[in-house]
């Protein structure tokens, strides 16, 4: 019997304060260190490793985030969630997005579906459609070849998809299965729009409208504004326009759109990457056979978070020690480092979906916690991020604990010895000296020099990022999160703190103000 | 006579905690708050307002401040640094960027030059080696013009001239002052500059090196990596790139630059985009009219930044309550969030700006500090962000301050009505609406959907995002951040901080490793 209790309310949480600190320094130097590196690491999915010596963390710290594993039902929670029951509490839905990319456990049946079929028939449909693409049976109005796919979507329907096919661009283009450029098209900001269609062949692009509920304000304005685009240029909009949504949406049966493609109620947003919403661009992009890996990785990957054994289970004990270091080490920010630069713009994902499924304040019967909860997550690829806000992580008044990833090669496969050494080496010497820098710092008289050292780090170390890889990396993150969000007894997968924002903006627009907000209006020219 | 306390030797800062605190949602509700809004107005330069009224002030802690930055003495500390006094302890150097773009005080002789005169030398030469570029008088060895600009960079060598190239690239091209399409090389990872190498037409390239002391090794492995590209072109480097640099630097007077253009050591490379490190890639790309407009808009509010009067210097009142919310209110994290996608790159700066200058333990004088310094920085364009990270800043359980930027006029004058209003119209609506309902908040019985409010945000509004703004609204930043390191008496100009990665980076690469620094090397294949 699962029991959804308040993190504070757990025994193994209260005596996991009274366990004694682990001195990071100290553990990091010499052969003890060494000893640290080689044991505390966990194999995950593709080759990758969770490596967490350079967390402050030992083997009592661990074996106490392991009876709160237990006796939080962290594990029985994922199965509850994989077998279909009403996680999301706030909204009464279920959680399906491990659905999409394979079954684990029981048949899930919802809306007079398996909803696994349905998952499998979005992926086949939009497979077909994409080779007829590729082959020039679906052309454009001209009978010419479609070039370019440019996805118009906002949150979860963009940082996502896009973070996903830079990641993929190079390799695709590396490994012959680059089919179509992408671009996205996301803010309201009528200078986005207007940007990306001055830099892109119109004529020979097919957007996708990405929205679950067809109803999204930014995008169906961005929709107008492309379709005035078109038509300006005597196309058609209806032979360049596909849609991704829900199959109750307005959208779903419009002559608006050449195709559409389906998800639904019990996809969230942000854990969209796997589903049609992340699908169409990245089939259409790169073929079918990619997304099939990708997916395939993260299916992988969530199979190990169902290990019951936390130290066999890297998300949940990725998600543990975070949860040891928000509310018992009281640090309030964690930094997203990748040293690889097609991970570009994963952090930005990651941010998402992290601050948006965690930031809450009550739990998941609506009813205030106690504690603090998800973390602000910020970052930058390194080495870019060294040459940038480092100086305040190596020396700054607050402790940021640090997440980094790293891969052994570079998707190109192109490089050069400078110096006696080549890119992808200076790459990842870097990376290691960051960790070991961080957890050990180094004395020096002159204060300005010292460093204090003691800054926690995990590192995953994979292969390289392909679609593989990065399905696996991206179910970790996806899973650590669901983790920290049942040890938080929070509801991770509603978003009720955007709507406020939403109905005052609306309020705006129909000059329905006072006070504040009619001001600002004023002061803006609204 | 200047004098450099600590933050809490002073006296107004023990009583600035002992002020009654404001209750933000309270006075910013019904017609309290229309006034508020009104009258917590600073004029800025170039049409901009600094508007704090849903900061958690009023007149009883603003006075405090005031009395804070006269007994601080942050103004004459600024006089001194425009003076060219030593102010960059660290590295006894002077700090001069505001000298790049006007002069405000009395002649800086230094290294027996008047250094006004240097500026404006560089500044000369780069206008006229790109008028030369752009009428076709240097051309590549096809005889043929140069139609692309890629700086090679790293840090303040690359996120600020990144950022203010992004910022300006549509403006110029409606407005006819667009000559070159710019990219940038940063990463060490080669499948940064594979990528870009892959994405351009090089044999109409001019690439700019960028590196103050010559020795940046990112940058110069980056750049013999070009080097090999356009050699395997059958290309001649040395008819390819330009260099800019530090005059005593290696690269100075070497032969393979067509050209060199200068900086020097009291540039710090996040202060240096209104050097010739942004100066080169901005004038080639947009001409020197743009980039003197760019001077004159940051000139403009470095004026503002020397009143002594804190309700009309907005450098100073932004800073310090910042300095309130820090070190009184306890908030350790800021979001800035520009309502404009040409300022999409713009939070990765200020990231860098803020956090390097300003994330210290230890002030001028090397001794340790007892209270936190610089906050972690972050941010995304609104409205992406709201779909994003907003749900934790409205309902998770930190409160992080915000500083809003919007403009009442988009770029490009695209726009569509859909369903009764533009896309600017809901640009500015959601930013409206956002202050407020971070502010106010709005009572719901059902606490999932309750939003407390009393969550602090300041807005700068302008016009539009066109050179002379930008340049004024760099300088706001430039200038906050200096008088938050004056109040928290820490040296803004050095970076000792990232010295540790570098030297442990080396040692890896040279193989002098051991205890963890080993493992890592060996876990990672290098």
């Amino acid at each position: 019997m699962i029991s959804w209790k308040n993190l504070d309310e757990l025994k193994s949480f209260q005596e996991l304060k009274e366990v004694e600190k682990v001195n990071l320094r100290e553990v990091m130097s010499g052969e003890k260190g060494a000893e640290r590196v080689k044991n505390y690491s966990v194999p995950m999915a593709e080759g990758f490793a969770y490596n967490y010596a350079a967390k402050a963390v030992d083997e009592n710290v661990i074996d106490k985030l392991a009876q709160l594993a237990e006796e939080a039902n962290l594990v029985e929670k994922y199965e509850a969630l994989l077998n279909g029951e009403v996680i999301n509490t706030g909204e009464k839905r279920l959680v399906l997005h491990q659905l999409t990319r394979g079954q684990l456990k029981d048949d899930v049946m919802a809306d007079g579906t398996n909803k696994r079929d349905f998952y499998v028939e979005q992926q086949t449909k939009m497979a077909e459609f994409a080779k007829k693409v590729h082959a020039g049976e679906i052309v454009n109005e001209q009978g010419e070849k479609f070039t370019t796919v440019c996805q118009i979507g906002i949150g979860g329907s963009d940082l996502g998809p896009r973070a996903m096919y830079l990641a993929l661009e190079d390799w695709a283009k590396k490994n012959d299965t680059f089919f179509m450029d992408a671009h996205f098209i996301s803010n309201v900001d009528p200078d986005d729009a207007t940007s990306v269609l001055n830099s892109i062949d119109v004529a020979h692009t097919i957007f996708i409208l990405v929205s679950k509920s067809g109803t999204t304000l930014e995008t169906l304005t961005n929709e107008a504004f492309v379709n005035d685009a078109l038509t300006k240029k005597g196309l058609n909009p209806s032979k360049h326009m596909i849609a991704v949504t829900s199959e109750t949406s307005p959208l779903a049966s419009s002559d608006n759109y050449m195709a559409a493609f389906f998800m639904d109620d019990y996809i969230g947003g942000r854990f969209s990457s796997t589903s049609a919403c992340g699908g169409a661009v990245l089939t259409l992009a790169f073929g079918a056979d990619v997304f099939a890996d990708f997916l395939a990785g993260a299916a992988e990957e969530d199979k190990l978070a169902l290990n019951k054994d936390l130290r066999k289970n890297p998300e949940m004990l990725d998600a543990l020690i975070g949860v040891y270091e928000r509310n018992v080490l009281g640090f309030g920010t964690t930094a997203v480092l990748p040293y690889s630069q097609a991970l570009n713009r994963f952090p930005a994902h990651l941010q998402q979906l992290d601050m948006e499924s965690n930031g809450k304040s009550v739990n998941r019967f609506g009813e205030p916690v106690n504690y603090v909860t998800g973390p602000v997550i910020f970052g930058e690829p390194g080495t870019n991020g060294q040459h940038s806000f480092y100086q305040l992580l190596h020396q700054g008044t607050d402790i940021i604990p640090l997440q980094f990833v790293g891969f052994k090669n570079n998707q190109n496969g192109n490089d050069v010895t400078i110096q006696g050494s080549t890119s992808q080496q200076k790459l990842l010497a870097n990376v290691a000296a960051q960790i070991v820098a961080f957890a050990c710092g180094k004395d020096d008289e002159n204060l300005n020099k010292n460093f204090k050292g003691g800054r926690p780090s995990s590192i995953i170390i994979g292969e390289q990022v392909n679609p593989r890889t990065l399905g696996a990396l991206l179910s970790h993150f996806e899973n650590k999160i669901m983790f920290q969000g049942f040890a938080w007894n929070v509801n991770s997968f509603d978003q009720e703190g955007v709507q406020l924002g939403k109905t005052l903006a609306k309020n705006v627009l129909s000059g329905n103000t006072d006070g504040a907000l009619k001001c600002y209006s004023d002061l803006l020219n609204i």
